[in-house]
């Protein structure tokens, strides 16, 4: 009846985000590998095209309701999971500050290290793997710089206090992502700090790019 | 008590959509002018940057919480001012389906056309105005295509059936953006159907960016 299913990749971070958060609320879930390179990609076949018209990853079904975007499938679990470990404050403000820390990552930063964007500046400008880091640590230094002053003050622990959120949920996989585009996360010291705790919780690690279903074989982690 | 500061900016697509949704709310608000151009970008002053860690426009202040992203500024709102019109549905599947709509615009178009962005081509790759006009048009396209098979399911009058939501506001900057790059809203029938209708809509033409204090007296409209 309450059944999950999530189409996602791997290594994608914004299914990295809905793996945490499906672990961290204890909730089953059945893994559908989407490949974003095999087969000209996965994504751009009519069958899930027609579950995620955007072509992107993740999805999530549940019963026979479809819903795409990780930040709006995150918010929607904590609706209908009420009794799961909550991953957004109920009061509005604090809320908002958290939604709001999760945008700037979401909006601001997710887009410029997409694989599509990548392979556009490849096609039309001949990017090379050292022109795409440059690309990326561009954008993500502005970013993390960002999300580093806010640190500074609602962090302890956690992104917001001692208490785990979704703004967490967001950090890791983008700092993961930072890490392939050979990024120092150690220039921006709660971020790094955060960062590096998280890993080492067992839901992170059971999320990690690394350790699911579909990644290959010489990439796993045990 | 209740006072509502926004600083933001006429022509940004993101205060278009604050402004419209404090006009639906029917809220009174100052509207403090953040020049993206002036000055070296008013954005980038270190007392504005206080308020906004990422240099983005709006923010939104009230009473003394500081608030930015503009889809969280919605968000906030409708939860502070739960006597005003409700830009969000409350069913946590309605509402994520509305939410996953915003997103589409907000997470996978809107970076797209940033004036930085634009800027960071320019300086880089020579970008003259017909190579941000494709560059612009290449990502919108895959954007409005996917909302278009979005709105062919879900639209009456507006986004989502006869109700105005937060998909409407954050549609009608984004085919208002996608018009300054010369963009042919007129290829996305349900887009255009909706864009236009709204734009003669009292609340959406009060908020329009040729009709602010900051508008240049060029730019004016009636």
């Amino acid at each position: 009846m309450d059944k999950l299913v999530l189409y996602n990749y791997f290594r994608s971070s914004t299914s990295f985000r809905v793996r945490i958060g499906l672990e961290i609320k204890k909730l089953n879930y059945e893994y559908q590998p989407i490949h974003l390179l095999a087969d000209g990609g996965q994504q751009n076949q009519p069958a899930y095209r027609k579950l995620n018209p955007m072509g992107g990853v993740p999805t999530l079904v549940h019963q026979d309701k479809v819903l795409s975007q990780s930040l709006v499938i995150l918010q929607y679990l904590d609706a209908v999971f009420p009794d799961s470990y909550k991953l957004f404050p109920e009061e509005p403000f604090a809320r908002a500050k958290v939604l709001q820390f999760c945008e700037m990552i979401n909006a601001d930063m997710h887009a410029f290290a997409n694989l599509k964007v990548l392979k556009y500046l490849e096609e039309n400008h001949n990017y090379q793997q050292d022109q795409k880091d440059a690309w990326v640590n561009y954008w993500f230094t502005q970013g993390f710089t960002a999300i580093e002053k806010t640190l500074e003050i609602s962090s302890k622990d956690f992104c917001f206090g001692s208490q785990l959120s979704a703004a967490d949920l967001l950090l890791v996989p983008m700092a993961t992502t930072a890490e392939r585009f050979k990024m120092k996360i150690e220039h921006f010291p709660h971020v790094n700090r955060i960062y590096k705790s998280c890993l080492l919780r067992p839901e992170f690690m059971k999320a990690h790019p690394f350790r699911q279903i579909d990644t290959p074989v010489e990439m796993r982690l045990p």
